[in-house]
């Protein structure tokens, strides 16, 4: 994240994907098992970032549990995400954005600062928990992309396999943290990238552009070759039939079980603004800006001298480029999303 | 705070106090009665700033509360600062800091962005509080003041009285929210500056550096005399019949007694490096970056303008004027601070 509130203000395709997911996170807060009272119920939001694209969410989710559990019944809710997140950016959007959820009483927000594949939250203590945008990104790098920044675009055999087995490694060990942290009756939300049946995992456009301009960049000298092909980011676009895998056997994994799970494609919306206004340099800054708030900081990790202005110029001249060239021939983005909610234990 | 990591690198000052609250903190932690199993057994740290203050307390009670409630028994860790803290930071040292409270299992940090003057915790719900150096902080500033910039230095007895009032009901306002956070039977340690009986709240030489160095830069143009009397730093030290007031009357306060308060005065360890290395330069300079840790932020909200580059320009003149005006003439300073421990409902 390159913080200060830049995720904040540049996620709105993220936000476009809740849509279908929000419902059914507040049918589950509909249905799910409570804690007992007194028990704050608690509510665990996995991959937060900035905190404006839970907001909705969240909300949603309350309404359900306030108005089953009653108006004295503390809420707890639990933003988690890596420690270097803005945190900060994060409280603030709690206690200023005319959207927030903390209103009325006996709502307690907190953060986490910890990666979601390990267990961060005490062993049966999230009634619901939601992660929307975040599942995507791997735990780590498995493997430098010697033909590409995204390893779903890379044609190299063994890369694509080293990243489809932490991607199967990394979903198990999602799911395996989140099952002890659930209550016996909770259930889970979640919404991430994905790919289509055939592997393809969308973004092809800016996957594109982003590669072309940074192959320009080597050749003006602004990066090195080296330091080009030290950039990977590690996200990935699973098929629905990767993150049903871990259930099959058994019909449930460890405790969870899969109670809906759909693949959907998702509108771009900035598409939309350009068949309406032509103007394809917006259609092109729009998705350059989402990308330099979403994956720039982990491409300037490939950076070997990183001084704050050689960054700053970095992420210029990648947004810029890639603005020039998606303007030069717009086509839309498919952007394949899964939903997926899982119970653990009894179903109510 | 400066963020950044500013505050963690120079709060030795702070850390000197804690000889005397940790070991009452440990001792609270041997007695309080804990949260029944297997609910997790909460730990509230108020005023955590980037944490490394934080961890010899936090430390401490864990290995007493670990060794009453077994192996497996969830430990949550809750800080809590302002919402413009340096989470980031906060959360790296807990991860990094190889004196981290993290280890071994079942230990669950988390953090909260609000204001203690504010219920930010579910009611009934933290087994042991512990603050220290925060509670001095006013929850506002109530009124510029017009010949200095810290309350405790005015000669103007309507600003006197009117920061005086203010910590009268802040301490109430923090006693009031606590009392409803913590379970029955729980336990708080506050550790803050104080007054000594004479209403000294000591650190004079260095609140007369600081004066003097504003007032050198308003002559040199710097800052304008507007912007100097718009600098004003809510610390307060409460005598500590102060901290005693709100228990007076009924010999608690909600359902908070006191079980111990001690004011003591804190050595100045600058000064004693001073008195073995006669280098004034130095002493002055520890004391200067202190402040700068501390607050020089605060001082830098009465800046009309605000560019980055003026206000480091700003904290750079202001430690470095402090580093010569305690270098000229060193003198130790009186840290008055006081320890208090309380109980919620009936003591076991």
């Amino acid at each position: 994240m390159e913080g200060g509130g830049e995720y904040n203000r540049n996620s709105s395709v993220q936000a476009a994907g809740m849509s279908q997911a929000i419902p059914l996170f507040q049918h589950s807060a509909e249905r799910v098992l409570l804690a007992p009272a007194p028990e704050p119920v608690v509510i665990a939001d996995y991959g937060s970032s900035e905190g404006r694209n839970s907001l909705a969410s969240i909300t949603a989710a309350i309404r359900a549990l306030r108005s089953r559990a009653g108006p004295g019944r503390a809420i707890s809710v639990v933003h988690t995400d890596l420690p270097n997140n803005d945190f900060a950016a994060l409280f603030r959007t709690l206690s200023d954005s005319p959207d927030s959820y903390v209103r009325g009483g006996a709502i307690f927000p907190s953060a986490i600062g910890q990666s979601f594949y390990e267990q961060i939250l005490p062993s049966n203590s999230v009634t619901l928990g939601w992660s929307s945008w975040a599942v995507q990104w791997l735990s780590r790098t498995p493997a430098p992309i010697p033909d590409h920044v995204y390893p779903d675009a890379t044609t190299d055999a063994v890369t694509r396999t080293a990243y489809d087995n932490q991607a199967a490694d990394d979903w198990r060990t999602f799911l395996t943290h989140r099952d002890r942290e659930l209550r016996d009756g909770g259930r889970l939300v979640v919404m991430t990238m994905a790919s289509i049946d055939d592997g393809d995992f969308g973004l092809r456009p800016l996957m594109r552009a982003m590669i072309d301009v940074l192959t320009g960049l080597v050749k003006e000298g602004f990066i090195s070759d080296d330091e080009r092909r030290l950039m990977a980011i590690p996200i990935v676009g699973r098929r629905k039939v990767d993150f049903l895998a871990p259930f099959a056997e058994r019909g449930q994994f460890a405790k969870l079980a899969v109670e809906y799970a759909e693949l959907f494609v998702n509108e771009d919306h900035f598409w939309g603004e350009f068949e309406r206004d032509h103007d394809a340099s917006n259609f092109g800054a729009r998705w350059a800006a989402f990308s330099r708030a979403s994956v720039s900081p982990t491409l300037a990790l490939g950076l070997k001298s990183r001084q704050k202005e050689r960054v700053v110029e970095f992420y210029n001249r990648l947004e810029a480029g890639i603005t020039i060239r998606l303007a030069e021939a717009p086509e839309p983005m498919r952007v394949p999303l899964v939903c997926i909610v899982m119970t653990k234990g009894s179903v109510s």
